[in-house]
This record gives structure tokens, C-alpha cells and sequence, in this order.
């Protein structure tokens, strides 16, 4: 399977590779702990724009949603280092009315890394929590098991 | 209570005063969801410091020792903008054989925008778990309820 | 002379203090050469707030107007390193009619670590180069040698 | 020309495409200006990494070998957004005993954002400037005009 730049999904689960650049290490000559968040949110981005679910297109709806991050539980489980190249694995394990959850994992090779939970919530313009519209609900849909 | 560079002690918590640039915010026109990591960061790496535990210091021991994140749990109650002056305010809630656990609030003004209860591991040079040395457990103890 | 979060003039010489924590830290064990650009940003941004040109201020005109960077010249002389506590120095060189030209030098202690010309243009909503407004004009003169 | 996780030659020209996410981007609603660095920093260890000069073979030599960079002059062109996907196009200008000289430019489609000269000097592990070692040397020279 190949995999561009915005990563490619396996069955319900999507994969994105990241190089580890000197920017993203530390003093420890490890990856510098908050820089996983970023990883997450790149493959959370790319999962999203590979189901066809644009942030743009969102903003401007007659009702503009965005999404937000509510809750994270992180496990740091082994350090990546420089020049690794690592694998973001993303998939969808609920959708309520107002937010949606997703596993995602970081792997090098076959060692898993960092394990993280993330509820997402979907607002609108002044913040308030809002229903999923129903095209972006049937996308979603399609990625539960 | 005037407050350094490196925050001040009121009781058992420790604040750190931080402002927010151009470089903490993103596209959404708020702070980057990552960087509330970098704020507990620099708040437990000024804790420690006021309470005279110094990374340097560890890495010197003829058994070295090092402090690293193995677990996070993480709350985004309400988002921070450009200009903003946050509150970083941390506190031990728990010192065990080879772990400790703060628990870290960030305020702007009375506000609670995020929460952070973060496991903290002591490791060796190997990066095996190993019991903190007993001058450093005698500094933390004082900051037991 | 006393310095608060947002840094102190001495003459028409503006000082801010920077911590460097793991997060500007890299591989290398210094500090990652980009993070002097942040540095410098956080400089300028406290050196207008305290020659009270306010960004949200400028953007509410009735013509608003942005500060972008348009040119850089930077010297990387010696590394900083973790702990190090930075003083990031701001003056004016020269104002033109669209754009200004800020000279900023980090030491550590006496040490000159980085030297930046920065050269900022003032810009329209539609990204225009357009002139500065009197009133920011006026304060940026008392600051000329 | 297919282009993998590091980028690809055309002629002498290295070209590297950088996606751009929220983390990039500030208030502004536009890439961050420093960000700049950190797409020029993985275009040149890109570049470096398909030349074969590896950072870690060459800090293992007998007398170990460093890159840092000494000065750079940088000209913002053009903002990038969020979504963009830019390429870093990278190529040796001069190489001299003790540094190398590259240009840097970076392109979204057919548009010139920023360009930056880059003077990188080698180092050993005292940081004195050291001359290139003769392997290290002919590897560039492939590269030169």
C-alpha cells in the first residue's frame, strides 16, 4: 500500500509516517515529551482529511463548527529519537452527539511509544457544543466497528 | 509575594507567571493545544528548582537519575489567547517508591483553563525505573498535604 | 532598575529576560538555533508594549495595520544551554516610511551569544505596504539615537 | 521524479515538501516566521541524509565532526496557510576549509515565500572550527556548479 503525504488507511485504521528532525528533540537526546501532541494532531488532520472532512469547508456552513480538543490521556511508554522515522496510527472508537473519541498510537517499527486517548468536541463559532452536521456524521459513521 | 523569573511558593503551590506570543497561538487565533505541555513544563522544571532539586545535579550522582513524564491525563476547559498573562500552578499530590504525581492548573485570572495530572518516573542512566536517593525524597516530603 | 514580565528600557534600550527550559533545547544539548528567532519576537512584541503600540490597537483602525518580518540578517556567535537565563536586546536603528529596522543582540551575562537585524514592514488587511499612522509614528521617534 | 519520506534530486537541487498543520501557524492565520528555519533545517538534513553524510558516522569519527550554523540572511516573500503544502528546494553554493554555504528557497506551487543563505560551519567536539574531513569533502564537491 502506498502512502502519500497525508498518510493511507488500512481497513478503519489510518497511518502517517513522521521523520524526527533535530527540531524535535530535547537536551535528554530524546523526542521532547509535548512534541507527540503534534504528531497526534497531524494524523488526526490527515484521517480527517482523507474521509473527505474538511476544516474549511466546516467554517463555512450556515451554522460554522470546529473541533476541539477536551480531553487527553497520554502513556509515554519508550523514547523516539533522532532520525526515526515513526508510524501515527489513528482510528475512530466513538461518536456522541457533540464529540467524538479517538485511539491513536505511535509506533517505531514494531515498539509502541505513546498511547493516546482524545476526546474531541464540535463547536460553533461562540464556542457553544453542537450537534455533528449529518454529512459529517454519516463520514464518521462509516469508520466505527 | 513578589515572584522571580522562576515563579514563587504560596503555602505548597507553586505559581509561574507566563505570557503568551505570536509563537504559543495557532490558526484558530487561540493558544496551540500542545503548548499548555511546554507551560506545566517550564512550571515543574521551577518547582523543582525552588525546591532545590536540580536536573544537573541527579545526572552527577554516582548513581545518575533522571525525572521523565510516563503518564498524563489532561482537561481543556477554555482557551487562552495572544497577550494573555497565565497562572501555572503546581503541586505534588503523591511520592511513591518511583514515581511522583503533580497535579498542574492553569489559570488566567480566576479562570481554570486547563488541568494536568501528571506521573513523573525516576530512571538511571539505563532508563530503568530506580527509587529516588534520600535527599531528594526529604525535599519532596515537605511538600506533602 | 527593576524588570517586570515584559522586560525594562534602559535608555532607548529595551531588556527581556528568557529562561531556557527543555523545550528550547535540542539533540545538540544547546538550544535550537530557530528558538532565537522566538527570543527576538518576544522582545519586540514587549518592546512596542512598552512604547504602548498595541497589536489589537493597530488591527482597529480605520486603515488596520499589521507589523510583519520582512528581512533578516542573524549571526549565531556561541550556544546557550539549559538553565541559562537570556537578555534579549532591543533598539531601533532606523524608520522609513513603510518599515522599520530593530537591531536586537541576546547575551548570557556578558556573553553576546546572537546578533538579528530585523527589518518589519507595516501592511494593510490586504497584506499592502502602507504607511505607519502618525500617533505609532510619533512614538517610534522617540526612540531614534 | 517519485519523491520518498526525504525528499528527492532534481540535477543538484534537493526538493523536500513540508505539509503545513495547525502547529505551524499563529494568530495571524498564517505560517509563524520562525517556522521557516525548521523547514530549511529538515530540507538541509534531507539533503545531507541523500548524500549519504550522516550526523551520526561523522560525530563517531577519530576526531568527531559537527555541523552548525553560523549566519543566515533570510527575506520573507509570501505567507503560507494552513492545508499548503510547500517544497524546500535546497542546493551547495561554496564550500571553503571550515563551511559550506547552501541556498535555500521555499515554494508553494510556482510561488517564491522565503529564501535564506545559509553559512554552516564544522565543529568539533570542543566547537573549534575544524577543517572537513576528506571523505566528507568529496561528497560535496559532487554537488558544486
Amino acid at each position: 500500500m502506498t502512502e502519500g503525504l497525508s498518510g493511507s488507511f488500512n481497513g478503519k485504521i489510518h497511518s502517517l509516517s513522521v521523520r524526527i528532525y533535530y527540531e524535535d528533540t530535547d537536551f535528554s537526546g530524546r523526542v521532547y515529551h509535548a512534541n507527540y501532541l503534534k504528531y497526534c494532531e497531524r494524523g488526526r488532520t490527515d484521517y480527517l482529511r482523507l474521509l473527505d472532512i474538511q476544516h474549511e469547508q466546516l467554517a463555512s456552513l450556515d451554522v460554522p463548527l470546529f473541533f476541539v480538543v477536551r480531553h487527553m490521556e497520554l502513556e509515554f511508554l519508550a523514547p523516539a529519537k533522532i532520525d526515526d522515522i515513526l508510524q501515527i496510527k489513528t482510528h475512530l472508537v466513538a461518536l456522541k452527539g457533540v464529540r467524538f473519541i479517538l485511539a491513536q498510537n505511535v509506533y517505531c517499527g514494531s515498539d509502541l511509544l505513546f498511547k493516546a486517548v482524545v476526546t474531541c468536541a464540535i463547536i460553533n463559532g461562540q464556542g457553544k457544543p453542537t450537534r455533528i452536521d449529518a454529512d459529517t456524521r454519516a463520514k464518521f459513521q462509516t469508520q466505527l466497528a
